[in-house]
Parts: structure tokens; sequence; C-alpha cells
């Protein structure tokens, strides 16, 4: 037991790392330094590999030890090693999921019990799913982490290069808002997704409708549900708890086991130029604001009973920033993506 | 190209042998003189390693070569890995699933359009998915194959010692079932299913309902969802395609890679005494009967419209028992598990 880093760092006898501070200082540095140390290094920190994976990863390359993360993405499911196990033979055309136990245990228990936002944050508090500042959970930022680490090994890019990829989150959505999808044979669930076509890729953290028999729909309380698509292995899905006490520190062990046992994951580089592009996807959105917003769009009809705009065929991107600009002017504007086989309005 | 097993038996160049036969003998064989020959062996027959696993495994322990099998149960999912890898740190206490995609094709397909099992099944084989002779996949001998080989694994035994287990399929369903089942909120799937208590396991074949808001209702068309339920990772599901061309030749070239990349998979020796229960489990049962089946059962009521006897919590292995005798009087009737949290009668 110690809380001096150099005394570990300096230990001869101890050849792996567990990182488990969290957050981005120190834990780039001692994660950085343990593997300059010739250390093995082990973290479930998905905001510091967001950031840092390709520096971690080319400092254990020149240190010829390893650096695994298996715990920072989907909690106990084998999802990093799912995707890099079917990388290995097969592109990997698209990535998408419910990457957040958090959120999606506030949609599920809204979606339930009809009960609002803030009760509903309050009692996922309570209970240890939601941190005291709960904004990384709810505004998609733990997502948005969670896609860069997956879209950064499916492409083999370092997509921090990538500046304001569009993130919106679930803090605005309203009883009303759940009810009305509900009424329309859809569930609300917070994802991530992200898919390559040619050099590019596209990229978006925010609200999704699923009709009601889909998987996503049916993923309840506070698990995980993420999927890839790849050309010969088709629809991949992996479902379990993504967070956690004995989940998290299976994944961690399970990492540990793989370094004693020597077996190398997927060697990746990150340094694939790829272009991330707004328009690469269209998509259907439900856009709720008290101010006028009919300026900014363009393909757009008023939902049945006037609370929503129903926009058609939008770019991704574009759908995003118009939202920046919206939110601007009304703190409380919503938005949901819509499958484009579902006709909500 | 060669029809003569001898001249690949004998090529020195030849260190990899992949089974695609089909069927026990003589794949058997022809795997058992591949591994003394000192050659790895890969293969996705799950009927012959449902018996043949440990003689398999023993062979290429004691020839230094690998046996993998990833195809043989889930097609293109990762399943068997993903099972070994849960094995490796934690106590897998139960598997169970949707392990044959021909037959969920069917219930699916009669769930959505209210066909007969009979055009179904047509349908089934008219698309590839299902065989001139269905009964392994309709009859549930292809799921109790996969169940042995999961099973085998997991308890680290070797389950053809046991005779008789409880199998039960699908052939007898009718349009009225499914519509009833539709009506009470549930949907059918047949599905394999074990579970270990002491020294103790359980094992069935057998049609079960599941509530809609569940992944097993919403698995669709010809996928599978297999899960397993481990002490420290809880619940973890893997869906994907469980057959075809591309996702079972993706599991092979795996194994082929693993082969290569010297990754060695869980080491079992299939030895552990383990004794099956039939009273491990209670379950609810529907019976559909045109012979008067009350004399054999106790705790039962008629449901509301008459067509079928609820049975209340008797044991798994005693229901298929009873059965058998049924079917002996009525080559129609049929039975459904109910979930305890669903009043159907």
């Amino acid at each position: 037991m110690t809380d001096d880093i150099n005394q570990i760092l300096d230990d001869q006898e101890t050849d792996v790392v567990v990182e488990a501070i969290g957050g981005i200082e120190p834990a780039h540095q001692y994660i950085l330094a343990a593997l300059e140390h010739g250390k093995h290094v082990i973290t479930a920190n998905k905001a510091v590999i967001a950031i840092y994976l390709k520096e971690f990863t080319d400092a254990a390359e020149a240190n010829n030890v390893k650096f695994y993360f298996e715990a920072s993405v989907g909690g106990g499911i084998p999802w990093i090693q799912g995707l890099e196990k079917a990388l290995r033979i097969d592109n990997v055309n698209s990535i998408s999921g419910i990457f957040n136990g958090t959120s999606n245990f506030i949609l599920d228990q809204m979606s339930r019990n009809g009960e609002t936002f803030v009760k509903v944050l309050k009692k996922a508090q309570e209970l240890g799913y939601a941190e005291a500042d709960p904004s990384a959970d709810i505004d998609g930022y733990d997502v948005a982490n969670k896609l860069c680490i997956s879209a950064d090994i499916a492409y083999n890019i370092d997509i921090k290069d990538h500046q304001d990829l569009p993130i919106f989150g679930i803090r605005n959505i309203t009883c009303s808002d759940v009810k009305y999808f509900q009424q329309k044979g859809f569930s609300v669930k917070l994802i991530g997704r992200t898919r390559q076509s040619g050099n590019k890729f596209d990229y978006a953290v925010e609200p999704a409708l699923f009709l009601n028999r889909t998987l996503e729909a049916n993923t309840p309380d506070n698990y995980n549900l993420i999927s890839l698509n790849g050309d010969t292995i088709g629809k991949l899905d992996f479902f379990g708890q993504g967070a956690g006490m004995l989940p998290t520190a299976n994944a961690v062990i399970q990492d540990i086991l793989d370094i004693k046992e020597q077996k190398s994951h997927l060697k990746r580089n990150f340094d694939k130029r790829m272009e991330y592009c707004p328009e690469l996807t269209k998509g259907n959105y439900l856009v709720r604001s008290k101010t006028d917003v009919r300026g900014l769009l363009k393909n757009y009809e008023l939902s049945q009973e006037g609370a929503y705009l129903m926009v058609h065929q939008i770019p991704v991107g574009e759908m995003h920033q118009i939202m920046k600009v919206v939110l601007k002017a009304d703190k409380s504007a919503f938005m949901v993506n819509v499958p484009s086989q579902g006709a909500v309005a």
C-alpha cells in the first residue's frame, strides 16, 4: 500500500499496473510513466483513453509492454475483444449501441413509471448509478468517449484529431416526450453510432427512437447493448452489465490474465487518415422547442398534436449544428432521431 | 483437390484440417485420424462434437495439436470463445438460448403472418434455411447438440454419458397455439437451457414463452441469442447470425488464425462428475392434448378457453416424461414452458 507513484514505478517486482484513478490527470501521466518504466498497464478509464489511446499504444510498443482496456467500454461485456476479433478478418462498417447504463436506467424508469427526469436522476444517484455531477452520463460525454475508443479501433484512426463531433444528451427530455414516443410505438434510448464509407466516417451521440420490437427498445435497467456490423459476420450484438463493481473488475482481471497467458490483442497504430463527414448519414428527427425554429429548417412538418417539428432526411451533422443554435435561444429544447421505417408525426 | 483422406493425412505440408463433411461417420474417424497424424483440426460439425468432444480433446492433447470448433455453436457468434473467456475467472451457473435459426425463423414467421407450421417450413426449405429432412431443426436435436457442447465446456463434464435428456420440439405447434400465446402477451421460442447447482445440473430443450419485452421475444428471423449467467459477470447475451455461409466461414477462419497466432483456448478435460437432476428446476407448462391427460398430472387447471391445461411448478424432467406418454396416445400433443412471472391461464 502506497500513495507514492514513484514507489510503484521503481518497484522491480511490479510488472502490471492497473490504473483505477479515473479522470484525465494525473491518470494520463501515471499510465505513461508506468509504460515507460516497462510495466504493462490496464485501465478502465475511458476518458483518458479517448484522448490518449494512440500515445499509450505507441509508448507500450516502444517499451515492449501491453496496454489493455477491456473494462473501459461496456464494462463486463467482452466488447473490445469482440470488436478486435471481428476486425481480424472482417471489415466493420458500423458500430452502434447503448453504451451508458445510467442514462439507460433513467430513460427506462421514465418509460415504465412515467416519472420526471429529475426524480429518476435522483433515484439513480441514490442507487449509486449516477455521480453527484451527472453531466458525463446524461449529456452524452461518457457515450462519446466509448464511441471514440470503439471507432479508433474499428477504423484504425485517432478520432481526437476531429473536433466538434455531434453530441446531444437527454438532459432536456420530459415525461410528455416519453409518453408521446410510447403512444407512437417507440422507446427512446441514448445511443452512440458511427459508420464508415470509403474514406469518410460519421459519428453521433444522440437520443434515438426504436420500434418496440427491437433489441435496443428492450434493453432494460442499466444494461448496455453494443452492436457491430461486419461484411461477413453481419450484425453482432453484445448485451450485459456495462458498469458496476464486479463486471468491471471481471474485465480488468481478464486483461491481467491475457498478459499472464501472453494473449496479444489486435495490433493497431491508429494512424489511418479518414475524414469526419457530417453529411454522410441523413436522418429524421423530432424537434421540440419553445422558439420558432422553422427558419432554420427546410424539409419539415408539424406533428399531429403540435408539440414537435418532424424534420425529414437532414444530414445528421447539420441537425446537431442547428440544435446548438436553438439551445442558445431555448435551453429546454430537445431532439430525437427517428428511424426511417417509423412514421411518427 | 482430392477425395482420398489418406492423401491429406499423409501430406507433410498440411498442418490444419478443416472438417466440413457433417454427420457422425466418417467425420468422426477422419477428425480422429487427422489429430493422430499431428494435424490441428477445426470443425463446425456439432453432431459429431456433441458425442466425441472428450475423445477429440484427448487426442489433440496427446498429439500436441489443437481441436477448435467455434462455428459449431452459434455460427458467427463468438459464443464458444465468450463462454471459455467467462469460465477463465467466473463460475457460469446457467446457459440458455435460441440456438437454432431455422426453428426461430419458423416461429417468427408463424407469429408475424399467422401462417401454418407446414407452410412456413416449406418456405424455410425454399430459402435454404431448413434441410429436406427438417427433423434436426424442428425436433430439437440440433439445439440439444449445441447445448451439450456448451454444458460440456461450462461444467467440464462429458454430457453424452447422460442418457435420455429432455428434448421436445416444435413440430406440433399450430396457428391457434401461436395466436393464443400472442393474445396473452407472449412470444414462443424453441430454447435450450441448463443450470448447475452443487454437483447437479439440469438440461432441457423445449418450446418456451417469453414476455414481449424480453430480448428472447425480440430475436427475429433466423437469428440466435445465447446467454450465460456468471457469478461476477451477471447476464451476458450474444446475438447474431447462428448459421449461413459467411458467418460460419468467418468462425472457421477465426479458429485457423488462433492456431496461426498460437492463441490457445480454455483447457478442459471434460472429466468432472456431475449428476443430471430432472427435479433440479421446476416450471409451469401449458399442455394441449386431445386425450385426457389429467390423470398424469397433479397441480393443474384448465385454461380460460379450455384448449390447454396449465400445469404449475412441475419438475422439468417429470413434465417431459409425461409428454412422452401423452405423445403415444396423441401424436399432435404440444407443450410449452411458461415463465413464472406470466400468468397465462
